[in-house]
């Protein structure tokens, strides 16, 4: 296929890098910022671009790769367009998109980082699409990218959202609350590593539920009342504190 | 050595047996439940006992691993023994063992379940006794378990547990709530395994605070306005999406 990407960040980055590798051809990348679409199109020997007017139209795939506010901007400028439009968003419909457009949707459930590789094999595409004839592109592409391809409705797609602002903005969030804790008491982030692994690891075999330690699950109020004592100079992680040991303590009654 | 346990749960399952596999002696399981002292004793060649005068007065270590509430009342039996003895709890100070006898705490920061084995290499063991003779005794052994062990007082130690109540089981509650908005819209958990994997794979090499991604860091007041309208129906995560977004947000001023 050949494929325009527009946008040129971490996702477009890996996802662009992805598709090359299983032979797919990029053809374009197109950024309002031309350093940043040069940047990405010098590693997938594509052309980069910066007006609209200089997208190609015959290009089978057009994958829209901004911020979720830009998506409706970006695509009513692929009217012209006769290949199949998509975005990657989570939390956007599919309505997004031109109505007279061939579309559909192509959302990677994973955190990406500028650094860090990750393998496609293992990441979730949920993909969505107006037509049949297009869903069954899409799931040929994704299943060639991924073993773990869902075909959601962007209602199904936005609860996903939901739960993974959970499962990893959240939690990373909790991480970061362990770290200021252990700065206070001049001990290094790295003493707790091994245990954030096997948290997560742990969840890979068993539900949640059936895993939770410490106090708040054993309702060990003792143990409970010495934290927030000890927490009581950073007065925003007592509210955090409680209101999370009280979830936990709810959950299991 | 020649070694006691007292105490036949999950951690001093672990603890024996990856005591027994570097050498060590495990002459006694002790428990106030017989059955429970047979269980963890078969497995290492032990004798199980439930009596406290029936535990050997020579051993070199005794090793308390029992409920953070009982470990003071176990080791008021142990008055008449020469050797070392420790708990292994992260919440509790050393001086709840009895002051004339030799004391030390080994602490091994994990989460350990029943059915999934752990190797003792990767895990964090945080060590310290009265006397600097039994601190080396300790150092010794801790270091042939563990490539990671901590010379940590106990209000380090305290800290550490605060701080893995954050990284562990708040972060597993997340996993929980996730699942639970998952769960009601007919979604499997298994889709959003690989990202947790990521998520924690990633603060392995970086600084949590560096890799934070998601509506809230980003202040996209669109996006949590419209989870927290598809949120309505379970209040109670209504107010934890509100608290924890606040705290990135605050966290990031």
């Amino acid at each position: 296929m050949k494929i325009v990407f527009l946008g040129s960040g971490n996702v477009a980055t890996h996802l662009s890098i992805a598709l090359q590798t299983i032979g797919e051809e990029i053809r374009q990348v197109w950024s309002p910022n031309l350093k940043n679409a040069e940047t990405l199109a010098s590693k997938l020997k594509a052309q980069p671009i910066n007006e609209y007017n200089q997208i190609i139209l015959d290009a089978d795939l057009y994958i829209i790769a901004v911020k979720d506010d830009a998506i409706a901007n970006v695509a009513s400028y692929l009217k012209a367009v006769s290949g199949l439009v998509v975005h990657i968003s989570g939390a956007t419909t599919i309505d997004a998109l031109e109505s007279n457009n061939r579309i559909g949707v192509l959302y990677p459930l994973q955190t990406f980082s500028k650094t860090k590789e990750v393998s496609f094999k293992n990441i979730p595409l949920c993909i969505e699409a107006k037509s049949a004839s297009d869903l069954s592109i899409l799931q040929d592409l994704a299943n060639r990218l991924s073993e773990k391809v869902y075909l959601l409705n962007g209602e199904q797609r936005e609860v996903l959202h939901v739960a993974a602002v959970f499962a990893c903005n959240f939690t990373n969030h909790m991480y970061s609350l362990a770290n200021q804790i252990l700065t206070k008491s001049n001990l290094d982030f790295d003493i707790i590593r091994p245990l954030i692994a096997e948290t997560a690891d742990k969840v890979q075999e068993n539900l949640p539920e059936n895993v939770q330690t410490g106090p708040a699950v054993r309702n060990d109020v003792n143990t409970m009342d010495k934290h927030l004592k000890w927490l009581k100079t950073m007065p925003q992680l007592v509210e955090i504190y409680q209101t999370l040991s009280n979830s936990i303590i709810n959950n299991n009654k």
